[in-house]
């Protein structure tokens, strides 16, 4: 990607306030590593946008944002003005669905200065990534209620996945898996109690395994390996999971390290047909907007990250090693982190850094 | 219940080598608080009696065990002999349906003793219920494939969530709130994901509320309530959840309390027109099976619950000091609690102290 061109949405809540500091980091390497990123912001895609125009999004987002090579997003949902399920699904969801988005990728990376809720474990003792199917699986659309207001009321949802779906983000952490010094993967299954779809995922799954002999292959039932994320979580290098399993561990591996703060993802088309998508992992918290106390390395990493995806690896590396330098350091640290700097002097730290 | 009668069933690996201690101990309470508890053996609902006669139970086994009051059950399951949706659909799922067990009971607790994972974090901090829903929801048996061996093949598999279903399960978890002293009750959710039963589950949690003013409800979307788990784990009380996210949560909360090998689970019928079920949360553990080190504690507590279910809170009460005494003291440990002693040794210990 030459010149690459930025649709920037900064969305809800914190998302507000990270942003600026995401950005300057990206200018920083902008100049530096002579870039040419160009930026332009949207205000859709945002609970607000939702109170003036009764949607989420206009009608020609598709056309829109398929001018640019990337979206640098920064949270969207307000539950006390509008249903999560309307907001995300009005804006991430068809964001992934329709940029067929189909992984996505969280790193799990022990940090230098981030306290640890886990005992006796150290930076470099968790280093992996989770592989999360992004546009099918159980979050579908399909199904409804029967019997509204009866005692026979129920409903139903259907989970599918499709051989396309399975296959090709098993491929790409396949892919990932080999690429890595200790080339492994975890799959992520619940063939025990899931008795359709997850004997069919697991089937898959072999099938992929033949075409990658030198990676080594595992799997283990979510409810185990939710256990092994907090006791084990030195065994694991690629997590591949289903959309909803995905969801789970990508919190709960950032949670393990103490980093849902500082997490970053990106849902990603890796074909480049359609633009990806990059994003800290954390939400909006309307519970801490306003006070300039959010945490900006999360969106400052998922920056990294979508430098790595537009081809500019060691522009990533620049940001990635200046938040690492600048944690620990242990100056300018959020009070998330133990410090009192507010979010901007975090990020004018790391920038800085740069 | 008078003169209880039990139907034990140890199943596979492990079961085989716990079962005998989980008994000990309740021959120790039995004689003490004269219960007249009765015991009779079962080779079913095992991988070996497959094996033998090519299906996991005997067509008679509802009216079997219908005539007992409860089933003390060790572990089942032995995937390389017979794959897990085979061994589980075929024994522990015929029972939670067939004896509407629609309560999953698990309590997480970190005790004296136990290795904890988890930082800066000491026994009485933790202590909470999971209360899962144990007949319906994500494990259905309604799906298929269609396309197979094409490009096009796909799965699907229906989540049903009926109104009763929900209703019971949601009873069952606020009367235990109700119950206890902080009268707070979390419910598992994903309402901004899977976006037709979660919103549905939400409704009825907050119908449901309306009847329990005295209890505190709160919410969270099960990716960040697993990260709960690990970073504040003393927020909880009881926790309810579907039956998918009951079982990846209760998993989760004894690993976040080092108490894998040493949580029990009942799967209840409240009402007790049907036996209820108790086993340790663990499986058969086919890779240490034979070499006696499995920790009994999880089959030993489990028999605890089952006294509390049938009406013995003292003796019930007995066992699980005992417990406590023998972890807290620090002798006669199997070697995943740090000692070097076999599954006997620690049972016997823990009778000596009943
Ligand atoms: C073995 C499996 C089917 C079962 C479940 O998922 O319910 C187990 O994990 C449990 O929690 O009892
Ligand atoms: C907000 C929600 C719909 C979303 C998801 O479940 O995919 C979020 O949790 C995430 O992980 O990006």
């Amino acid at each position: 990607f030459k010149n690459p061109q930025i649709a920037v949405i900064a969305g809800d809540g914190i998302g507000k306030e990270v942003m600026p500091e995401g950005l300057r980091a990206l200018e920083a390497v902008n100049k530096k590593f002579n870039i040419g990123m160009q930026f332009d912001h949207f205000d859709f895609a945002s609970c607000d946008y939702y109170l003036k125009h009764g949607k989420m999004m206009p009608d020609d987002w598709f056309d829109t944002l398929m001018q640019y090579d990337a979206i640098f997003f920064g949270a969207v949902g307000m539950p006390d003005i509008l249903p999560d399920h309307v907001s995300l699904w009005g804006s991430l969801i068809q964001f992934r669905r329709g940029f067929d988005q189909y992984v996505n990728l969280r790193p799990v990376r022990l940090l230098p200065g981030v306290p640890c809720p886990l005992a006796n474990r150290k930076p470099g003792d968790i280093d992996f990534f989770v592989v999360r199917e992004n546009t099918e699986g159980e979050y579908s659309s399909v199904g409804g209620k029967m019997f509204p207001d009866t005692d026979r009321e129920f409903v139903i949802q259907e989970s599918i996945f499709t051989r396309q779906g399975v296959d090709r983000i098993l491929k790409y952490a396949y892919d990932l898996a080999q690429s890595r010094p200790k080339k492994h993967l975890t799959s992520a299954t619940k063939s025990n109690g899931i008795a359709i779809t997850m004997p069919y995922w697991d089937e898959r799954v072999e099938t992929m395994a033949k075409q990658f002999p030198e990676v080594r292959t595992d799997k283990y039932h979510i409810d185990i390996l939710a256990a092994h994320f907090v006791m084990n979580p030195d065994r694991f290098d690629v997590v591949v999971a289903s959309n909803l399993f995905g969801d789970i561990l990508s919190d709960l591996g950032p949670a393990c390290t103490g980093t849902i703060a500082v997490a970053p993802s990106g849902s990603i088309n890796p074909e480049g047909k359609f633009p990806s998508l990059f994003e800290p992992v954390h939400g909006s918290a309307p519970d801490i907007y306003g006070k300039m106390i959010a945490n900006p390395i999360g969106q400052i990493w998922s920056g990294s990250m979508m430098l790595d995806h537009l081809g500019y690896p060691e522009a990533g590396l620049a940001i990635f090693t200046a938040i690492e330098k600048v944690l620990a350091e242990g100056k300018s640290l959020t009070p998330d982190l133990g410090g009192s700097a507010k979010t901007d002097d975090l990020g004018k730290a790391i920038a800085a850094a740069i």
